[in-house]
């Protein structure tokens, strides 16, 4: 066929690196600005099965399907024109088959259509990132399987930096001290005839009552990185008054709308680096299928809540994540001027 | 902690000024480019709590609770570098504690962390407007009680104009005739066994109830400005053909997509003013937990529907407004050549 | 009234043309560039009431409401300060009033008003294009009528180019090879106490099943262009490597994200063609009650799937399209290095 025809790519004198992986909220060692030509950047996943508890306050837990182990993904960051080269290793203890569609890549269903890899198997692709943005991945081996899968966290995000970096739409640089990194999962459990979540014994059983719960296209837990209070309490992220945040956000299957509480998105990419960024936003955009990115630099010490702006869904499904900010207060931005007190009517 | 240490504001030298908040649809008295340095501006709001009937049809009712009465809470205009000074009262009536959270203001969970009040209690804060756009503000007690205060009605819009006013992608002014404040509201109203909605003797009292009606994603009611039909009929907006309107609709939970049935979204600032407009927008979109500005010109006369173009939640929950516009017809941008008349087939 | 007064338009200089409208996915015959000043487009639909079956694998079917007996109805494409003129019939076979409301155009609801036909009626609408664009039109005859007659697929879509053109953000000319017309369609079938689907007599027996079915907002099916695998297997769309496709998107009624598996919106237009279009998009978004533009030049061949990427709608509902691309494969792009392979853990 076409594929066996095509002349092989030459890419001999590319320099080859390595990028080490991280796990969610964090993002992988990387430079904004690209200090050389475009290199092989080589990565490794493997698509872990696992049984995940993701709210400690009823017990509600799922057979994972996931890349490296957590939900979302692991962050992968690349700069146009880089090439990255994956290798996906499924475990032979696994009970499914895995593969991966990059939304950044160009050809074979995002890559889908070359990675299926069964328990055991291993699979190598070779993709260059023509296209910058902030981009989904995620499994889908066809059919049902494709949301069965995304919604038991198989998806995660890569960034493809331009390579002179981000800019706003004066061209001028835009650099950020971190990057907070967040994955927006739809899970759909189904209940017993009690109203109680279901347990199952191996990835995979809940195949058909999965179904159905996702029919019904309501959620029943959509929480971020995995687990209801996963980036709360002990977890949450940590920052400084005058340190700039780049918000990455993935939610590859629901549209979400993230909201800062006591902030704002001062630039945001909801479709890819190559737009100028919006500004001064109260709450931003996330198409289901898609990732994007924020950047803020924090004015004030507390708390701010990162959330989903359906509140419902923030509340009572679990989309709440929390930054711990420190630094001087400044009553010019905000002042409590009467502390509250009783009134007389 | 910090802000016990914080250096105090010293705003001395600046002018005061009372802004007297009205019911939606009307926005409050303002100037759209400001005459002079930035002012305090001083503004009152009190959380009333009130049973109110959100369809006359079925008698569905709510312990709607309310800033100054109102779903949604009043317009706020002031502009970019302008300090708003909000004293906010709870009546010892109330059932429940209330606090306000402005999307347009920076820290302290937008202000919701500083100004926890309890019935019979009253408190002062003061926020400077840095960011310019429409912005959401609304009650945030914490937990559930967050979606719980929000779909109860406790909501509105501060629009905080830039200080030489709007303007198109080139730069040059755009002015506006009058403005219509849609709050589009939307309701969770529990059910008895008998399929009928269920009514509560207090505030308060529907909470568990409404958290399980919350937690479906699927309004019972969705309606602008407090109930079905609170801007039809009698109420319908009023314009002239060649008058310029400037819509801000506020939508504090769910996505929302405004389309003016007859006209258009001439210029429209989905996220914020320091963006360009989008022009010529056929139906916008409002994510939810953001209020936005579109602004048209009429060029026929007659009655326009603004609606959420979702038309099962505009025509079966309620989010439909009307616009009654008197002027001359114009034949060149439609004409009915035919009227309807049998035809042989 | 107002109408019977204005003057009459004098359009007698104008040339009139007629555009024969053809099914979807498919474009009638139109000129990119206008070649000369405007004109007056002549159009004929009528509104052919059928027993469709939407998913052949369970028969499920709905009487479908349509404009020319497809969902959705014709694509129309003209230019800027073209006006079009519409003769639009009911047959005297139908069983309800129809009319159609263009978004494009303004005034009367966008004729709405002007254009109720019972069963054996006619009537002629004539209305000037002067916003550009991709627009819904659809039927709207009032009430709860409004949303049952569109997600009973009475609805599609009109492109109003500008005369010169489409272009990107620098004024260059964009150009395309074909056009793909896809009309995203929610359906909501009432089931009987067996959960299922339930068949009807006539057109508008499922009145009152369907209004409650609908007010669930949860479709039972959601479909390009009529039924589930309406454009995949013989029905996949066609192109070659190397050729432009504009992807013109309708939805009257819902959300959509649509998502080129494999490729990406090169140029999207969301909302209109006077602002520059987005670039570079992994995902956009048509705001429901919108139709709206992406445009793409296929670099492999292959098949790609064109989705709503909430996965669940697009695998479960039905929103999938195929298109199946011919040409060489470029190793450059991507490349399957290693073949699936057992690995050694
Ligand atoms: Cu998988
Ligand atoms: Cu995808
Ligand atoms: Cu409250
Ligand atoms: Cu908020
Ligand atoms: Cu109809
Ligand atoms: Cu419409
Ligand atoms: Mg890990
Ligand atoms: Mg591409
Ligand atoms: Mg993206
Ligand atoms: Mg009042
Ligand atoms: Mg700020
Ligand atoms: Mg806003
Ligand atoms: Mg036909
Ligand atoms: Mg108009
Ligand atoms: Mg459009």
């Amino acid at each position: 066929g076409e594929m066996a025809e095509a002349a092989p790519a030459d890419l001999s004198g590319l320099e080859r690196v390595r990028q080490e992986l991280v796990d969610p909220p964090f993002a992988p060692e990387h430079e904004q600005v690209a200090s050389g030509p475009p290199k092989i950047v080589e990565i490794e996943m493997v698509t872990h099965e696992r049984l995940m508890t993701i709210d400690e306050d009823t017990g509600a837990s799922i057979w994972a399907l996931t890349y490296n182990g957590s939900v979302p993904g692991p962050l992968i960051i690349v700069h146009q024109d880089d090439y990255v080269e994956l290798t996906l290793r499924n475990p032979v203890e696994s009970a499914m088959e895995h593969n991966i569609d990059f939304h950044a890549s160009t050809g074979a269903l995002g890559g889908g259509g070359l990675t299926h890899i069964y328990p055991g198997e291993e699979t190598v692709l070779r993709w260059k990132a023509t296209k910058t943005g902030c981009f989904t991945y995620h499994c889908a081996p066809g059919g049902a399987m494709i949301p069965y899968h995304v919604c038991h966290g198989m998806n995660g995000a890569i960034m493809v930096l331009p390579r002179d970096g981000l800019k706003d739409a004066e061209g001028n640089p835009l650099r950020y001290d971190s990057i907070a990194y967040f994955g927006e999962q739809d899970y759909y459990l189904p209940r017993d005839e009690n109203g109680d979540f279901k347990l199952y014994d191996t990835a995979g059983d809940d195949y058909t009552d999965s179904l159905e719960a996702m029919a019904t296209l309501v959620p029943t837990h959509q929480v971020f990185n995995g687990a209801v209070g996963a980036l709360t309490g002990a977890n949450a992220l940590k920052a400084q008054v005058g340190q700039t945040v780049l918000m990455v956000h993935n939610s590859c299957n629901v549209d979400s709308r993230p909201h800062l509480i006591g902030g704002h998105g001062n630039f945001v990419w909801e479709t890819s680096f190559t737009d100028p960024p919006l500004t001064g936003v109260e709450t931003w955009f996330v198409r289901g299928g898609c990732a994007a990115a924020a950047m803020y630099t924090f004015e004030q010490p507390g708390v701010y809540a990162y959330v989903n702006h359906n509140l419902i869904i923030a509340a009572l499904k679990g989309a709440t994540a929390h930054f711990v900010v420190e630094g001087p207060w400044d009553n010019d931005l905000m002042e409590q001027v009467v502390a509250p007190r009783p009134f007389e009517g």
